[in-house]
Order: structure tokens, then C-alpha cells, then sequence
């Protein structure tokens, strides 16, 4: 597995329920993704857990993480007959400090259960929305590595679009909404444990209105359905931008088979 | 305060960060309504932090709440400069157990902040929506208490719809999606504390498509305003129900102004 960047960047060591870990350079820009973070806490939940599928995982945001030593502490919540809840803290080191350990940067807690066992319960299928429509990956543009200057995340990842975002050329659409492609640089598949990231992992929907910066301070998604090989569609948008710079943004990762794997709400603050 | 159910029903007895509380008959269906436990939850952590609004609130729901006594396990994660997060525990008896303390049945998270101080920034304010459109209150139709058999909740409430809901006379409509007003029954108006459990307090917008009992897995709630007094107006919607019973339930709660105070998406999942 850790072949691929991802697996190598949430590598964990020791059994539980505390584990060693680093914050890794290359994934974020001024500090690690959010994504990140809490894709790395559900790969530590889902060591604890007698479940493989993480469905829903909420982060909170306590204080920016920054690339270095971490430690991940997990507590197994409640292991159900077909649910189980764990919940894990992120504990790192302050900006420039070679120090692991020092303070709590996220806290996420997860639901996990087995998504091959819920299939077979029969009830109604409602599918209210549909893929982004886009034209093949071949004919949408791209951004090299490098390109988002400052943005080391991005260089992880091949974004196709229709044509490349506004806020990239200098120049805002006015729409906080995006529809475009997502995989991953390397040729590493998606998966649950890399959904998480994805749906942060992509320049947030506001950059689109003029807006510089923006943190996170509550992120949860939900994960519906093991996703297939290949190209993500993803789509993102913000509707509501309260005065005092709160927003929500909605994120939906769509497989190569048309299916909605994930979708996700975060609550983020506008930075001056 | 406590002329009013609702402030009744969440009194907290104690300093903290342990509160002793009670799980009241009332206030839900077979068991105590998830977001009125999710209400309960922020109150209590509302009591040990600085700020006044809670801005985000998470609940994961392990375990059904039964009426009775309960404990709250609140803990003050971290007090920024202008955010504060707290994370509190639900403790409660099981089905006909006179003893509270048992088992935990909600763990809760949120961020705390000051709206007012938050209204100071200046940028983009972005209202990609708009709040539901439905006739005077006084020209729509509401349940009346008691009718909703065996849904104690609905009876703390007054909804107003433009016509009964198509569940409701055994005649479901097949559109996952709702707009109503409601309000306390009892005269009292909305507030921040009260609105984790208004987003929980309708019918499932799933009943619509045949779906008789639902059961929440985790709920989120942002809370964007400090809600204006007089009618709520509400928007429900369920746009993806997966083979396996998940399914997503999105509600927004819109003041009198016509201000969007609160955004919630839950993940729940069909009973059989």
C-alpha cells in the first residue's frame, strides 16, 4: 500500500489505542489540509474498530496542524451489532517545533459499519441529483504541478476542469460552485479511506467571490458507497456567506460509475 | 426561563462540567428525539464556555435516549481568542430503568463564538437561497396535539403546512422534500439553544416515499443567526437514499426576518 503517497503520509505505528504518526510536508498549504488530518484520524478509528466502513466522520478544528511528529489517540466508543462509534485526537507539535505531542489540533469522532452487510436490506432508492456533467477528462484542462503556487496540496492530486477556476487567473466568477474531475497524481485509487481528504482536498468554493483565505472549523462527511477505480467527479458550492464570514461549503464526490460516494458540509470562516 | 417546556425539560442541576439532567417524557416518539438530546448537550456545554453561540453542534447517537434521569459529561476541549470547542457526553438509563448514568447515548461536539463580535468583519455576504415561500400562517393547516399518535413531540410544536403532509393521511406523496412553519406551541420563541432541536422536530422527509421509521446515526447543525422572534419557516429535503437504508436528510430553519439561522444535514437510516 504504501507505495502510493497517501498510504505512505498516514502510515501509523503501534497497535492502539494510541498511535504514532507524522504530519507530513506536501499536504496543504500554510498548514496541513483539514482533509488530511481527519483522513488520517479514520485510518486510526478504523484500526480499533470491527468494522472496514467509515460512514460518517465529523472533525473539529482546534488549532492548525503543522508538518512534524503527531500522535493519534483513538477510543473505541461503542461497537454495536451492525454500528460502531469510535472517536480520535490529533496531538502535534506547534508551527516550527520538532516536538510531537503537544497540543490537540483536531478531534474527530465516526460512525463505521459494513456497507456489504446494509446492502442487504430492500427499501426504496431515492437518487435526487446527478453526476457532474462533464465532458470527458481527455478534452478538460489541468494544472500542473507546481502551478498553485504555494498550495503543496495540489500537487497531489490531477483536478480537470471545463476551463481552468477564475480565482486561479486572477479573475473571480462571482459563483461560489464548481463541478470539475479529481484523482489522484500518482495512479492510486480512491477508496473510504482517502474520500475524507478528497472533499477537502480540492480550492474552496468562495475563492470564486474574491475571498483570500478561508479555515475550517467543522468538517463531516458522509460516506456512502465504496467507490469504483478511476476518475472522481466531484462538485462543491457555497450558498449562504454570513456577514461575519461564516459559510457552509457542500462538497459531493460522484465515482466512475455514477455513483455518489460521498458528500460532505464543512463550516468555515473567511480569514482576513 | 422555565415557564416554558422547552427550558424545563433541559434544566441542568450542578456547576460542571458534570451536569445532572433528565430525559422527559414528551419530547419524542418511542424514544427521546435526538435533536431535543442534541439541545440538552449544547446547553450543558454552553454553561463552561466563553462565548455565547454555539455556531456548529455534532451529535453521534449510539444508543436510544429512554425517559428518566440522565448525566452530562461536558469538557472544555479549547478556549481561543475567538472560538471555543466542548465536547459533552449524554448518560442515561435503559428502557424502564429508574436509575440514570447507565450508558452513553449521544456524544456530542461544537464551536462556541460570539456572533456579535463575528458581525464586526466586513467582506462578501452571499444568499444563495432563498426562504420557503409558502402563505400566511394563519391561511396554511397544522396538526392539531394528539394527532400525531405516538409522536409526543409533535404535540410540543405548532406546524403550518399549505396541506397535511401526504404521510400523515396514509397517502405518501413520493417527494422526500417539505416547507412548513412551526413554532413552540406553548408561546415560546426561538433561540440558539433551541435550535439543534427544531432541525430534529418535523417528520422525516422520507416518510414521503413509503419509509415508516427512521433512526439518526449523527446529526450537524450550523447555526448561522440569532433568530428573530414569531414563526420559523422550514425547508426539509432527502435527496439520496442508499440501497442499504442510509440516507441524508438536509433541514433549514428561517427566521421572520427571512434570515437563515440554521443549516443541518443529518445521516439517518431506515428501520425496518
Amino acid at each position: 500500500m504504501a507505495d502510493f503517497e497517501f498510504d505512505a503520509a498516514t502510515e501509523l505505528a503501534g497497535d492502539g489505542p494510541v498511535f504514532d504518526a507524522s504530519l507530513p510536508d506536501g499536504w496543504g498549504a500554510e498548514t496541513v489540509n483539514g482533509g488530511f488530518m481527519l483522513a488520517l484520524l479514520t485510518r486510526a478509528m478504523g484500526r480499533i474498530v470491527p468494522f472496514p466502513d467509515p460512514i460518517v466522520v465529523s472533525g473539529l478544528y482546534l488549532r492548525p496542524g503543522f508538518p512534524g511528529p503527531a500522535e493519534i489517540r483513538t477510543e473505541l466508543i461503542r461497537a454495536g451489532r451492525t454500528t460502531a462509534f469510535a472517536q480520535a485526537s490529533l496531538w502535534a507539535g506547534s508551527a516550527g517545533s520538532a516536538e510531537g505531542g503537544g497540543r490537540e489540533a483536531v478531534r474527530a469522532t465516526a460512525a463505521f459499519a459494513d456497507l456489504d452487510a446494509a446492502g442487504d436490506m430492500s427499501g426504496p432508492v431515492l437518487t435526487g441529483g446527478t453526476a457532474p456533467t462533464l465532458p470527458p477528462p481527455e478534452e478538460c484542462v489541468g494544472i500542473e504541478p507546481g502551478e498553485a503556487r504555494g498550495i503543496s496540496i495540489a500537487d497531489r492530486f490531477e483536478y480537470r476542469y471545463t476551463e481552468p477556476p477564475g480565482w486561479f487567473r486572477d479573475k473571480p466568477s462571482g459563483n461560489p460552485a464548481a463541478e470539475f474531475y479529481m484523482r489522484f497524481r500518482d495512479g492510486r485509487e480512491p477508496d473510504m479511506a482517502s474520500l475524507p481528504l478528497i472533499v477537502d482536498a480540492a480550492s474552496p468554493a468562495v475563492l470564486e467571490v474574491g475571498v483570500r483565505r478561508v479555515t475550517t472549523i467543522e468538517l463531516t462527511v458522509h460516506l456512502r458507497a465504496r467507490p469504483a477505480p478511476g476518475w472522481l467527479s466531484c462538485r462543491t458550492q457555497t450558498r449562504f456567506l454570513s456577514d461575519g464570514g461564516y459559510h457552509e461549503e457542500d462538497f459531493e464526490v460522484w465515482d466512475s460509475a455514477g455513483t455518489l460516494v460521498a458528500q460532505s458540509r464543512q463550516l468555515a470562516l473567511v480569514l482576513k
